[in-house]
């Protein structure tokens, strides 16, 4: 069971906003409401995102009734604008609508039934690598988790938050998978609760011993010292390092910093952004204050209350102890060894 | 309107699990249903509590049938040590229960109605001081807010969180009085959203410009340079400053050093415990898991998801810039300066 995937013609999405309680799924046809469900967060999580807005290009292919190769492309290009806004935090959806783009122009296809063809084909591609990736991640992350450690995750970046397996939540389960005994903190993360429920409920079916704690007791866990390492993923990460990711992973990272505590963040190279220089570029969604007030419509806070409700936050590369790509965990200095890592095959691995 | 009052012979609170949706009243007439209304946060925060259970004294005073001195004692014995177990981290509540055993042991009752008719007067003693106390803290406190300001505050530390008036938010509520103009960031305080539906409405009827953030979202908004003061109750101090509050307060406090924004407590000296030496000697109740997963019966999380719940933390004093009493604001060093200020009629007043 993949988060996203094509099916008989569609793009077939898990609810996410009805998850723990419901497993249900969405079957899209139209690459418009591809790009509804990642604003209202059917899907969420940079990579997840990513492969959709590929399936999404892939679903437009197929909307596009023209019978030239240009015209399929025009309506492509639209098509790439209107799913790359939908959100504007993750760098992931730019780059797998991107890549869509590139290979639909490709000089290789004698028709616009083979674009549409070889679209799926690509989308596909997209979403397998994603996995094998996070499987990669998983085995290099692993490393950074012993016996008997409490580890401490925020928001989802399990296979929900991707294709499948996942991302810090994927070094979890690698480590879990290789015999390791431990125990999992799951910050609720608030406004939607991703951790709790999405996190919680993957976690669950895995058999990882986990707890669900307010996001505002991290801190005091830290501070007990009964918390050994902190795994968290990432929605972009520039060139220096500097990682937006749900908001309270800049508190998680200086609460870490400040208790000795390693701080790593888990992400794709897909997810490092080299187009910016450090975390100020990077643009922060603030989302409905009803996500705050009344989260899958249970009432907690009066309508009238104003809220503010940023969805994301940057932690500047000095609280990082390192980032864990498909290539290996890559070191400070992250300026230097960021591009580096863009490059190789595999960088040179670190143990905790 | 007083949080907690003597009525007619019972002891009158304002359930606070119903708001801000609703203003009602719960009149008890069994000292031991003033002990289960602290348990389950029908009223809470320190001075409230403290005040609450004095007057559940009062009232276990009127239940006893004794005719004779000695009885009634063994009674008010009895049913202090019921009150003092209600809650076991904020001082307050053994403080005010033990004043008025005090009250009740000395040398001046010539029979035991004397003393049911002295111990209703030393508990609205106790009511009345709380007030003037915070008005004080309220009146020493407003220098730390400028014109402008951006104010965090955490939990609920208004009228409600005492008998009348405040401690952090006396303090906000002293400044806005004074004619000074600012706006207030209230964490939302997970799980049970006193920052949000107390503070909320509290400010909303006084008509202080307020907005709701996430918990984990103060530490986005510091780091912007948005936040100019952080103010936030205490339930204990040590006497080293060390200050037992609401959980999520010691991260608000790294996070603010990390930044350089101020951070204060307010806190009467009923608060601070000079019998401890350091924090590590309070004790933190953790309470229901159901709190954090079906908060005022909102169903967030399944109830078989495990759950952590503690419901304080302590934060080190060398986090703290000053603590504002009713004497003034004590500043480091604090193992010097807070038994000081319990001695002192009043501290050497300071600037920020």
């Amino acid at each position: 069971m993949r988060t996203v995937e094509w099916h008989e013609g569609h793009v077939r999405l898990i609810d996410q906003r009805q998850l723990p309680w419901e497993v249900s799924f969405l079957e899209l046809d139209d690459y418009r409401a591809v790009a509804q469900a990642i604003t209202d967060m059917v899907v969420r999580g940079a990579p997840a995102i990513g492969a959709t807005g590929a399936f999404g290009m892939a679903l437009a292919a197929q909307q596009s009734t023209a019978m030239d190769i240009g015209s399929v492309l025009e309506y492509l290009e639209v098509a790439s604008l209107i799913l790359k806004k939908a959100r504007p935090t993750a760098v992931n959806l730019a780059w797998g609508v991107d890549r869509m783009l590139v290979a639909a122009r490709e000089d290789i296809y004698s028709n616009a039934k083979e674009i549409r063809q070889a679209l799926i084909a690509a989308a596909q591609q997209i979403a397998d690598e994603d996995v094998a990736t996070n499987q990669a991640m998983g085995k290099f992350g692993a490393d950074l988790i012993r016996d008997g450690d409490t580890v401490l995750h925020h928001c989802n970046t399990g296979a929900l938050a991707t294709v499948d397996f996942g991302t810090a939540l994927g070094v979890i389960r690698s480590a879990f998978d290789q015999g390791k005994r431990f125990h999992v903190l799951l910050t609720e993360t608030r406004p939607r609760m991703q951790g709790a429920r999405l996190s919680g409920w993957e976690l669950k079916q895995l058999g990882i011993p986990f707890e669900i704690i307010a996001d505002s007791a991290a801190g005091y866990f830290m501070h007990r010292d009964e918390i050994q390492v902190a795994l968290v993923g990432a929605d972009r990460v520039a060139s220096n390092g500097d990682t937006a990711n749900k908001i309270g992973t800049y508190s998680l990272a200086v609460l870490a910093k400040e208790n000795n505590v390693p701080f790593y963040v888990v992400a794709p190279t897909s997810t490092i952004d080299l187009s910016m220089k450090s975390g100020a570029e990077i643009q922060i969604e603030e989302r409905s204050a009803d996500e705050v007030r009344s989260p899958y419509g249970n009432a907690l806070i009066p309508d009238d209350f104003p809220v503010r409700n940023p969805a994301f936050d940057v932690t500047p590369q000095r609280y990082l102890a390192g980032i864990v790509t498909e290539k290996g965990i890559v070191l400070p200095p992250f300026r230097e060894n960021l591009p580096k890592a863009m490059q190789a095959a595999q960088v040179r691995l670190a143990k905790r």
